[in-house]
């Protein structure tokens, strides 16, 4: 149960069987930090081309294709004061031929973060896409500048090595994670993924001080992320997607695209494991689904769409099922 | 602003423009009732044959094309102390291919309501598709049993006659709103509605004690409803979907195949929203929806799906934007 | 056996219900004449609103629900020289983003149409929707106006009376056929259309003297048609979608949204039909579709889109399978 | 213009930056073989594991990113007399909860080339996945036996290195080509790719016998090859997705899901070829398409489905319109 620190010197924009950069054990912690989508450090520094850079990957001694991993996000944090947004909602997000008649050339926002209140405000605007740092551009006005929502911080792109010796683009998502861009990734949040290469090679970045639901601009606000989290090897536990839990819910992520296919990988995910591991017969599991299901959207952006499929854990503790 | 009692003595298994049964004014208040989605009333009488039989439509004084109506849901309470549901998940919420494997060959389930804790429980299995009165299955068992959900009730599918004369099934939904299975169209719930007929004319039925996130079995729990609503016209303001809002937000509802395409009707209504009612100007919108936009899903059953763009009223106060 | 000369009156917007305006027997034989899309008929006058009028219904004597008829189209010509199409394909074929920049603002192109040749070519542009008589635009030029097309006459819109008593618009198709723009329903096809109600009802009309795959600018050459029709009833025959057969092959219609699931329908139907009426086992049937299917697409405009599921009749006739 | 002969020694389940087996100049033949998509070579050997193994990849001298390269399909030919296929249609391109109802436990079909007629036939049913070797099943009987299909020899997959030093699974497909399973890839093709890393890096493999529109079943008739392409490099050509031609037609390919977006990428790469390699202005080129455009799918199987947008060459020939 080592607790490791790693400063990462390099990163991956594909999620791959890359070289490991640190060797843990099932049990230990790791806390480090990651760079923000367009590749920029604490300090603002490029320190890797854009396009949601990985810190990683992590070799969990023992993880072999079958298994699972369980990551536990002990704590995710901004660690600068200003992140950044697109600042116009995606083609693919709304009605074909609705083109929007801004009054402004704005591609970017700069919010900046304000930790002890706990939220984010739009503080500047640029014209230009490579502006990303207070001070790039003009101060927000009106509205906008009033805009001011509480931080959720969370990783946009995490994810394993996926099958067959596949690297795969940081800007996609599919059964190894990936980018999901899912707002409920949150501070202490278990994710399970499963284990396609030796050593599982877990990859993390692409921090969000928040998003809204799909990240339908195709950002959450991009910033720099201190990180920490603790993995646990799961011998021998098979799963077809990605899993997770938190204090209310568990609940199973498809990556696909249109959405009905990310709906129908989730929902059979979650049925398997309503199963398998709470030993609900599948008559129940689908009467259970039927009228107590909810469905989150992680993202309708990327070239994989992420919806999510939860149960309340107060459902399942009323029913006296319990995970074995 | 009368309060008229209506008993309906027939009903409409498309919504259409049909013969009004009720002529009311802007700011009446009607309570009637309906029978559930099988055409079974309160006493459990076949009243109607099934298919979610609407009660109506109501003849709004003065509706004409262009305009539209608020309809508030001031009381919606189950009258009969069962309902039913489907027991199966529908195939095209899960994998191509996924056959569940089920050890018995349950069809429906009878809910038994408890109105003084306000819940519901699956009381009876039966393996037939039209028992759906209780005492016609065999009592639930094991987690089954024990399953115990909070009542939610809302209608399960309401509108008005869609445009170009058409007569819409009660099955499916689009502009004029039908069978759209979203949750939170519950009591409280203020609807907004494009009017395309003479008089709007409101239908209403299908009700559900409670429901999961989208529809996924097919079935709310299906149960006859006491129903009081008042509808406002609001003459000149002319929507292109139904619209609603409740104590903590506002939403627009797309209506389509795939899910994809109901958010872009969603989304794009909601801009429309925000910019003329709360005159935000429209790059504002794409930077507000990016970050605090939330999507419910309605249903994913029905020949046409239903997705919900939802705003924090908490964040337009913030923001200062009013509606006009 | 009889030849009907039938001159309309009316027309109608919407495939439903509606009143029969001639009842004939089966084996009789129609002919008459339909408007274009947009309402005008041989002489240019404007007969009835634009929107697809039908002419129709015809009444079949003793079809009933479960039933299915035959429609064989023995003529199909436009009447008149010249016909319309929009200039411009439609935001859902293209990438969402995708902005045309024209150094135009033409809506609308007249086409003259060459009996002698057969063929069609772009005779004048138009700047507004409404001008679609030739004389209402300026000359063609260049390239444009060197288009030459080959006829290819066939009705967009036809259909019988849908299920359940609804009146569907004439701007969208489902299991009763409707607005499949599909270029292959043109002479000599024979089309099998589901009865749902008594005498089955038949509509048709939005004539096309040709149009491309997909009808991707919402139109074909819009225009005018002489029409003659020969239908027949098959008693207690019931299918799921709508069917058809020309020299080369037989086919199954799918229509709805997205593609994908036109495919499903129309797949599904064609199993059906080659299990049922050839008698090919279910196991031959698979083998026989995955090497030798064809798919053709109808339309990708309209609300519901349309597939085409082919087999070569040369194929089943090498394997010696016959149709009873 | 060298004419290599290459004998591969081993094979790539994906295709990516791997290293190139040989380097050829720009106008280049190569003469090689490819092991069918089990991974068998013409002696039915295991060859390597299955998965469609690629040959190559082939390195062509002086190839950057932003240019493209024309592949010349000079020969393609099956090189044993025995191929398989799977022997049922998938899941998803039939109706949600159609199950069929097979009365053997076929799974596979081994066919028989006959050269000499150029057609193939099933020869032989199996009951294990495995079993894909003449020899290996029981004799086919009744409807199934006597099906005969012509020969249409085509890779099922090839393409060159993906953006972003990828490395993508053969078992789907992108911008750069891959597992897109179109029937007329066929001999005399001429097919244009994306450069995406230096040298392009070609991968060719997965021969198909012959198949059905959509790979449906999830295979063709899966068999080795020989193959001779010509390599020619395109300095300074930009294209966004494979493009191709015949005799008859120049096609631009899109592989997305669901079949709705493949269309959309297919029909906007075609709209950038008219334009800027025809000079056909916009406006023409949207009415051209309008009338004039076909469309083919390539599968409806794989993790990326693939349609193919197709303008006729003797259309572009009555225009005057001559590729630049």
């Amino acid at each position: 149960m080592a607790h490791h620190n790693f400063t990462p010197t390099h990163y991956h924009s594909t999620i791959g069987w890359h070289e490991p950069v640190l060797t843990i054990q099932s049990g230990d912690t790791v806390t480090t930090t990651t760079v923000d989508a367009g590749g920029k450090d604490k300090d603002g520094n490029q320190a890797t081309p854009r396009g949601n850079p990985q810190t990683g990957p992590f070799y969990i001694e023992g993880a072999e294709p079958g298994d699972s991993i369980a990551v536990t996000f002990d704590h995710l944090m901004p660690n600068r004061a200003w992140g950044h947004t697109s600042a116009r909602i995606a083609a693919n997000v709304l009605d074909p031929g609705y083109v929007p008649k801004f009054d402004d050339n704005i591609t970017r926002i700069i919010w900046a973060i304000d930790f002890e209140n706990g939220t984010a405000s739009p503080a500047e605007m640029c014209e230009g896409r490579d502006q990303t740092t207070l001070g790039d551009g003009q101060p927000t006005t009106g509205y906008l500048k009033d805009l001011t929502l509480p931080l959720n911080p969370h990783p946009g792109c995490f994810g394993v090595a996926p099958p067959r010796e596949q690297a795969i683009s940081t800007a996609t998502s599919s059964t190894h994670g990936g980018n999901m861009d899912y707002k409920r990734f949150n501070q202490g949040t278990i994710v399970y993924l499963p284990v396609f290469a030796e050593g599982a090679l877990f990859h993390i970045g692409d921090g969000h001080a928040l998003q809204g639901d799909g990240e339908i601009v195709g950002t959450g606000i991009e910033i720099s992320f201190d990180v920490t989290f603790t993995v646990h090897l799961h011998k021998g536990k098979t799963i077809g997607w990605p899993r997770g839990e938190n204090d209310t819910h568990i609940f199973t992520v498809g990556n696909a695209r249109p959405l009905d296919q990310c709906i129908e990988h989730a929902t059979t995910e979650m049925i398997h494991w309503l199963k398998s591991d709470y030993g609900i017969d599948e008559r129940t599991v689908h009467v259970l689904l039927g009228e107590a299901v909810e469905y989150d959207m992680g993202n309708m952006f990327d070239p994989a769409y992420t919806m999510v499929c939860k149960v309340p854990k107060s459902v399942l503790e009323t029913m006296g099922a319990k995970r074995s």
